[in-house]
């Protein structure tokens, strides 16, 4: 079963390197050769030819490749990764090599030599935009780990406590709940702060009235999820901050059920932005509706305006509108969306999304 | 005082630039940024020219930039960070223009109509290599706090736990400590495991006659240290592991009487190399002897058999020499290593290193 899920990606990757007349390809990109291989390892090439695979890591990791890599040849050499593949390139003579666009330049300044390389943009990444339901059942088990953790801690989110110590918390607890990693730094960001989408904690003490927005997410199986609450402290004039709130989840309700297969990802970013400009506070929602969730915590789809990704049966993504104004504050709120075989949306996030104040 | 130090570092660079005759110069690794203008964030561009500094970020970092970036033009485009840096180009008339080695080759792809895009080598890295007396104060500081989190949950260290759950606490006392994020995934390896010298903790139970290595790190003012111990459970027939343990601190010890202003790298690595080859193991001991730490947990410079650097004062770095034997397990002790202005090695290292075995 576990050696099928790595050979049809291999051969789905194959079918597209033929397309573009590609005899062998270098992927560098760590996620990707985990998704190809099974290799979990940090440092690693792979080396695809129109025969075989070279798996090429060194010393360090060779225990754990001999333990996980499926489908490919191991090569641990004693020198450079990189010249162990130019040296296996020249031995089958392969005199036109692919490598990501993404790559160092590093590694096409190496090639260029002999080997005439040429970048190819995304292509594993697209095939990673597409989740089986093994990769689904594991970004579940992601989301599910983030709600349990979240739920646990939620009733120190309070007055009176910093922001520090409620990160300190859900992270803590993620990892109780069997989260290996933290995907990303947890965002525990209340009153003036919350106007910083992408605020770190800090030692900034919760006070009456503040909005405090909460983005944070669990692994599973190498898998992530992402979400993110804003929640409201009791206090005085809280009617600006309660309209605020209402925006942003018609924005979020909106574009999610604009959601389908078929649509185009920038419309959905559009449905939001639209909701959003309605109410008058366009200029304070400037970053994308959503992006995909993975192996990565940003892949594909782009869910913005510049996305040229075509929403598909199997895709797995974000849909957080937010609106972030200086002084008052800022509103998140982000589900995780995945589009099934009746090409509808599926809200995969549990958690409440109805406004709470908190006493 | 503040604004001096980047001021001092931004003018360093510059003289570098000007060297190899280039007018600008566009630096996307993060890192260098943070080092060259504060910016403390995960995304942008920063673009350096004869006269002037312009730092590219989006939206979603526009108050920390504010905040954060000292000596730079803050540039918020509404586009991609590279369409805007090539707009400035345009505007000042620059026909040739350095980028980093390490960039994504999608960087220079971008930049190669136009601009004679040429790749530079290290080039801000080699000057992150000698710290300053503040980054050597941070330094410090997060090796303090590794080292007292680790003698906080040190009695945790037995038979009986698994290495997951030493780790699951190291990792929470690191962040009570003040480590706001932990540079790289602890490993607890014990048994067979410690013969992986990359390896992650597992659910693995210590056993008797367990070695059981742990490698953490924490950070200060985003400074990180780096280190290594390896404990002995009790048990019988410990005879070979207390003599592996016995080659592997004699070669850290040697590797580290062998420091000094003026000496190649390569040299300190061969020190170690040659303690654990007359011992009989060379073959057990397959990685580099050490690695500069700093904003990056591993930086320049290289302590390794392929290393060009030569030491200097004001270096900051491991030597970790260790030795992996298959069933048998692993020794690693890794101490960081600062060469101070009398051009001799300080350890900077406090925790004790002679073999203990835990009770």
């Amino acid at each position: 079963m576990k050696e099928n899920i790595y050979s049809e990606r291999m051969e789905s990757l194959r079918c597209e390197l033929s397309k573009k007349r590609l005899k062998a390809f270098l992927i560098n990109n760590i996620k990707n050769i985990w998704y190809l291989t099974g290799f979990k390892g940090s440092c690693a090439l792979l080396l695809i030819t129109k025969k075989e695979n070279f798996f090429i890591t060194d010393f360090r990791y060779k225990e754990q490749a001999l333990k996980e890599v499926v489908g490919s040849n191991i090569v641990i050499p004693k020198g450079s990764l990189l010249t162990a593949a130019k040296s296996i390139l020249k031995k089958i003579k392969i005199r036109r090599i692919g490598f990501e666009l993404e790559a160092p330049y590093r590694i096409y300044h190496s090639l260029k030599k002999d080997f005439n390389p040429t970048p190819v943009d995304s292509i594993v990444e697209k095939l990673r935009m597409i989740k089986d339901s093994q990769e689904v059942s594991f970004i579940k088990k992601a989301i599910e780990r983030a709600e349990k953790a979240f739920k646990k801690i939620k009733r120190y989110i309070k007055k009176g406590v910093s922001e520090k110590s409620i990160a300190l918390r859900l992270e803590e607890a993620l990892k109780i709940e069997g989260s290996r990693i933290i995907p990303f730094q947890i965002i525990v960001a209340s009153g003036e702060n919350a106007a910083l989408p992408h605020a770190k904690p800090t030692e900034r003490i919760l006070k009456e009235g503040d909005l405090v927005i909460i983005d944070w997410g669990a692994e599973a199986e190498g898998y992530f999820s992402d979400i993110t609450r804003t929640l409201l402290i009791k206090g005085k004039n809280l009617q600006k901050k309660k309209e605020l709130y209402k925006v942003v989840l018609k924005a979020n309700k909106k574009a999610i059920m604009s959601v389908k297969s078929g649509v185009k990802a920038k419309q959905v970013d559009l449905k939001a932005k639209e909701i959003i400009k309605k109410a008058g506070y366009e200029k304070f929602f400037g970053h994308a509706t959503g992006h995909g969730v993975g192996l990565d915590i940003h892949e594909f789809p782009h869910i913005s305006f510049h996305s040229k990704d075509v929403l598909q049966e199997g895709m797995v993504f974000t849909i957080e509108p937010g609106i972030y104004i200086p002084e008052i504050g800022g509103v998140r709120i982000e589900d995780m969306i995945y589009i099934d075989n009746n090409e509808k949306p599926i809200v995969l996030t549990n958690l409440p999304k109805e406004l709470e104040i908190i006493g």
